[in-house]
């Protein structure tokens, strides 16, 4: 692939975003049936839908830009999910695996704040201000996101603690 | 692997962190050498330094802990690792390299600020307070250096977006 330019960069961290969140559509459904809390079951299907949301706003983006979202495979996002199926795989306690899930999900959140971060930043200098705004909104859900889960693990890590 | 307990889970998290680590310490000269810019060479120079210091933070924690540090390849950074192979191997201006190197670096920070965060907290629930304080630290330091690589993206990035 060429990278001759800032608009050829940004398309290649889009790609990267869209096999991320695809791929993130695929592991969601195993940690909501995973998870043993019903909150954080409630707060993993919440944020399968918003991900299908931010698939659609890449769609979007990549109509805007006559460019295909296919053609990358995000490596990064593949180790990450590799990282939770293990977890998954663990011979543990409920609230200790809730605890150890969050956490896989919060690696999967930063990953997602830190591609967004760059494209918007990209988009808005290459001055693709409705792309950039696109962008915003989906890394302001991801930021949310995250904080979501921190809070729900306060209860879920003491539960956790408990569980030994 | 056993997980019955947060204090297993906590140990499995900062096995992932000192491989995560270890990958980062080899791959960073590579991206000192591929970097174009001054002050982005200084920038992960400075990281490099950083980053031994934090792996020695690891081997206190792993040493008060008595558990080995080994026995754990993390798949997350591996893969964010790879995705930045590709990138240094792309035809890319150098302007359009710096301004992708940043980006690959925030992905491997905000991968860490995850790690350093579950595992601070889990620290701090089991009033492993000497651990938690170091896991701080680290945490601190990665924020800083993510921040630290937005304020040199402002520049790079005009210049990439001038090199087109």
């Amino acid at each position: 692939m060429e990278m001759q330019s800032l608009r050829e960069l940004m398309i290649d961290e889009l790609k990267d975003l869209y096999s991320a969140e695809n791929q993130i559509l695929k592991a969601l459904p195993k940690m909501i049936k995973k998870a043993d809390s019903a909150e954080l079951k409630q707060g993993f299907e919440k944020h399968l839908k918003e991900t299908e949301g931010q698939v659609e706003r890449l769609d979007k983006i990549f109509e805007q830009l006559e460019q295909s979202p296919r053609g990358k495979k995000c490596k990064g996002m593949e180790g990450i999910i590799e990282d939770g199926k293990e977890l998954m795989e663990e011979d543990a306690e409920p609230e200790v695996m809730d605890a150890g899930l969050i956490g896989a999900a919060q690696h999967v959140e930063h990953y997602e704040i830190a591609g967004y971060g760059c494209a918007r930043t990209y988009a808005e200098l290459l001055g693709l201000n409705e792309i950039a705004r696109l962008l915003q909104k989906t890394l302001d859900e991801e930021k949310a996101t995250d904080e979501k889960l921190s809070q729900l693990a306060q209860n879920i890590n003491v539960q956790a603690e408990k569980a030994a």
